[in-house]
C-alpha cells in the first residue's frame, strides 16, 4: 500500500537534509565546546577544511548550490527540546548533569555561525571565523556534508536495483566484519565514524547492525543523536583542538610547553573516571609523556590516535609503570585509522595487559572501498581544523609527519619545544 | 512516518500466504491445462509430492498445521477479475486470444481439489486426486508452499539486521550473476523459477533486478502473476506431464510408442510458432528423435531439460541437419540445473550454431547456498509429478537415470519399447 501522504511530503521537500540536527555531531564535540565555553569563550579561532586526498576534485564533484543549501540548512538548525532534554537529563558516563545549566542555556540559544565558501581551482575552500565555542561545532556536520554530497553525486548515476545491490554489498561487507569480530566477547568497540560516514542513515544502519551482532561489544557511538534516538551510550572525551588553541594562544616558548598540560588540568577540574583520557600525541608522544606532571598518570587511560598503535600502546605501558601505576588498570583506545584486522591485531596484542578498547571511525561508517567501479565511493582523508586562535597559527604535529599541521616555521619552532626527534612516516588513509 | 493502517492490518493476517493467485504459477501450466481440458477432459490423475532429497526432513522442519493453512488458503483462490482479463486479453508469444472462451469460463469457475496429506517419517506425503485439468494446477503452488515453508522455518530463528544482511548476501550474489551475464548482447534468458524459488517476493525481486540488469537479454519470466504485474512477457511452452500421462493411458506397446508423438499432434493443432517447442527427453531424447514423423522436425524448437546439456543440443542439430532442416533458425532452450557459468558456456558453444535461449530456475530463484550455517537455506530437489493416470502407473525415464520415475517393470517395459540404451547417470541439485 503506498502511503501517498509519505509520498507528497517527500515529493514537497526542497532539500534532503545531511545534517538534521545540532547533536548530530560527535559528543566530545560538546564536552570540548562547555570546557572552553567556560574557559577560553572569547577566543577568536579560524576552522578550514583540509582535504589532504587532493586527487578527489570536490568543487568538480559537488555542485556549490547544493552544497551551500545544505550549510545554510544546518545555520537554521537549533537545539530541539527533546535534544536538550536528553543532554540536560541523560547520564553520561554515569554522571547526571554533565551539562551545566549556564552552557545549556547558551547552547539553546545557538545557531551556527556564518560560512565562507570559495572554490578553488578543483578544491572548495571552506572557512569558519568567531569565537571558539560557537565555531568549533561546524567541524561535524561541514565534513558530514562535504563527505555525503560527494557520495549523493556519484549514487545519482545508478538505477534502483544496482542501487540497493550497492547498500546490500555494503551491508555484507559491515556484517562479515561483525561477524569476524564476534569471536571475542571482551572486545569493547564504539563508533566514532560520524565525521567522514558515507550518510547519517547508513551510519545508523551501521551502529544497529553492530549492536545486534556484537551485544556487550558495542560500547556505544559517538554521535548524540543516534546514541539518543537508539538508546545506546554516548561515547567521546577530548581531540587535539584543546591543545592546538591553547598552545597557539601561549604568549612564549615557556608558556606553549605548558599549554598541553594546561589543557588537562582545566579538563581535570570538570571531569573524573573514563573522561580523564590522555591524548598525548598532538605534539609528540615521547616528549608528552616524559614532561607529564604526576597527576596526569593518574587518569584512567591514554587515546592514541596516530603513530605506530601498538607503539604507541607499548610508551603508554611503560609509562605507567615508571610513574608506580599499574597498567593493567589503565584504558587505552585505539581510534586511528582502524579496521577489523588491526582491530583484532591490538586485542591479542594487548588484552590482559591494559584494558582495551576502540573508537571504530571511518572504515565502520564508510567502507564502500571496492563497491563502485573506480571506487568514486571509497572514503577519503578530509579534516575540519582550528587553523588560527586570535591571529596565531595553530599547529599540530601527532606522532606521524603525514598528519603535521600548520606554518612550516611554527612546526619548525614547536618541534624543537617539544624535543620531537625523528618520526616514523605512515600513510593517511582516512 | 509510521503507516498505522497497514501496520495493523499486517498484524491482522491470520496467515502470510505463500501462493497469492491462482495466475502464481508456470505459464506452461495455463497452455497444458487448456491442452488437457479440450483433449482429455475427463482422465483422471494422482499427483504425488516427490522430495528426491531426502536428507532434508520435512516433516521436522515444517509444522503440518501451517502447511495445511497454506493449503487450504490456495483452495480458497479462484481466478480475479484482472487476472481474467489479462489471460483473455493480452498478447502471448505475439498471438492474441491464447486462451479459448470455453477455457477461460471453465478456469474462471475453478477452486482447486482437494488435497492428502500425510506425515510418514521425516517426510510428508502429500497428493492430489482429480480430473486431470483440475488436479495439474496444484504442481507449482505445492512445490512453491514446501520450499518457502521450509525457508520461513529457518529464518524465523534470525535477529533483524542477520535477516537485512542475509537478503543483501543473496542480492549481491544474483547481482554478480547479472554483471556476469551482461557482457553478451546476444544472450536470451527467461526466469523459470517458480516452482523451487526461496519466496514469491524474493522471485519478484530476482525478476525486476534481472530486467534492470540485462535489459532486452532478459526475455520474461514463467510466473504469470509476475508477468501481468511487472508487465512482461509469460514464457512457457509444455511439459513431461503430457507424454507421462498420454502414454500411461496407452492401450498396448504400439501405442505407447505413439503416444509422445500423439501429444504433439494434438498440440500441433492448437499452436505455432515458437509455442512448437519439442521437449525430446521423456523416453530418452536418441529414440525419440530417431523415431519422430518428419512434420516434428517443422517446429521451431527443442528444449533440454536432462542429460548433458550439451550433448541434447548436438543430438538435435545433427538431427534437423538429417531431416533437410537448418538448425540455425531453430531454437534451442537450455532449462535443466543452469547456473550462470554453464550459461556462458552454452551459450559460447552454441550462439551462430542454433538460436539460444536459456530458462533459468531454481539458482535464479533460490541461490542461497553458502548463505547460512549448515547450509539449512539451500535448494534442493523437489517435484511434484502425475504417478498415476486412470489408474495406471505412469513412468518417466529422461535423459538421466537418476531422474528416472515410475514402478521398476513399468520402467523395463518403457526402456525396451522406446529403445533406451546406455544412460549417463548425472547427480541432480536442483
Amino acid at each position: 500500500m503506498v502511503d501517498i501522504a509519505t509520498r507528497v511530503w517527500n515529493h514537497k521537500w526542497k532539500i534532503d537534509p545531511i545534517v538534521r540536527s545540532l547533536i548530530d555531531t560527535d559528543f566530545y564535540k560538546l564536552l570540548m565546546c562547555q570546557s572552553v565555553f567556560r574557559n577560553k569563550r572569547d577566543t577568536q579561532v579560524t576552522f578550514s577544511l583540509i582535504n589532504r586526498s587532493s586527487h578527489v576534485p570536490l568543487a568538480k564533484l559537488i555542485d556549490e548550490g547544493e552544497l551551500r543549501e545544505q550549510l545554510d540548512h544546518i545555520r537554521s538548525l537549533s537545539l530541539r527540546r527533546n535534544e536538550s532534554t536528553w543532554l540536560r537529563g541523560n547520564t553520561f558516563y554515569g554522571k547526571r548533569q554533565m551539562f551545566r545549566p549556564d552552557f545549556m542555556e547558551w547552547f539553546e540559544q545557538l545557531r551556527l555561525p556564518p560560512y565562507h565558501l570559495e572554490r578553488v581551482g578543483d578544491q572548495y575552500e571552506l572557512t569558519f571565523e568567531g569565537a571558539w565555542p560557537e565555531v568549533m561545532l561546524w567541524e561535524i556536520p561541514a565534513l558530514a556534508v562535504l563527505m555525503e554530497l560527494r557520495g549523493r553525486a556519484v549514487l545519482n548515476d545508478m538505477g534502483r536495483f544496482e542501487l540497493q545491490v550497492l547498500y546490500a554489498r555494503a551491508m555484507t561487507k559491515l556484517w562479515e566484519k561483525i561477524e569476524k569480530l564476534r569471536g571475542d566477547p571482551a572486545l569493547r568497540i564504539a563508533d566514532f565514524g560520524t565525521r567522514r560516514r558515507h550518510s547519517f542513515l547508513w551510519q545508523d544502519w551501521c551502529v544497529q547492525a553492530m549492536y545486534e551482532g556484537l551485544g556487550d561489544s558495542f560500547v556505544g557511538t559517538s554521535n548524540c543523536l543516534i546514541a539518543k534516538n537508539r538508546d545506546l551510550e554516548a561515547i567521546g572525551t577530548n581531540a587535539h583542538e584543546l591543545p592546538m588553541v591553547y598552545a597557539a594562544l601561549a604568549k612564549d616558548d615557556a608558556a606553549l610547553a605548558k599549554a598541553p598540560y594546561d589543557v588537562l588540568a582545566d579538563w581535570h577540574e570538570e571531569h573524573e573516571g573514563n573522561l580523564r583520557m590522555i591524548l598525548p600525541d598532538t605534539y609528540g608522544t615521547e616528549g608528552f609523556l616524559k614532561n607529564a606532571p604526576d597527576w596526569l598518570a593518574g587518569w584512567t587511560g591514554i587515546r592514541i590516535d596516530s603513530g605506530d598503535p601498538a607503539t604507541g600502546a607499548e610508551t603508554a605501558i611503560r609509562w605507567w609503570k615508571e610513574r608506580g601505576e599499574d597498567p593493567t588498570k589503565k584504558l587505552v583506545i585505539f581510534s586511528d585509522g582502524l579496521d577489523v584486522d588491526k582491530i583484532l591485531e591490538l586485542q591479542r596484542q594487548f588484552a590482559g595487559r591494559v584494558r582495551v578498547s576502540f573508537g571504530w571511525g571511518t572504515l565502520l561508517t564508510n567502507d564502500f572501498r571496492g563497491l563502485t567501479p573506480d571506487d568514486r565511493l571509497a572514503p577519503f582523508s578530509l579534516v575540519c581544523k582550528a587553523v588560527d586562535a586570535n591571529g596565531r597559527a595553530t599547529v599540530k604535529l601527532s606522532d606521524n609527519p603525514n598528519k603535521a599541521m600548520g606554518p612550516q616555521d611554527q612546526i619548525d619552532r614547536y618541534k624543537r619545544v617539544f624535543d620531537v626527534g625523528a618520526q616514523e612516516r605512515l600513510d593517511v588513509v582516512v
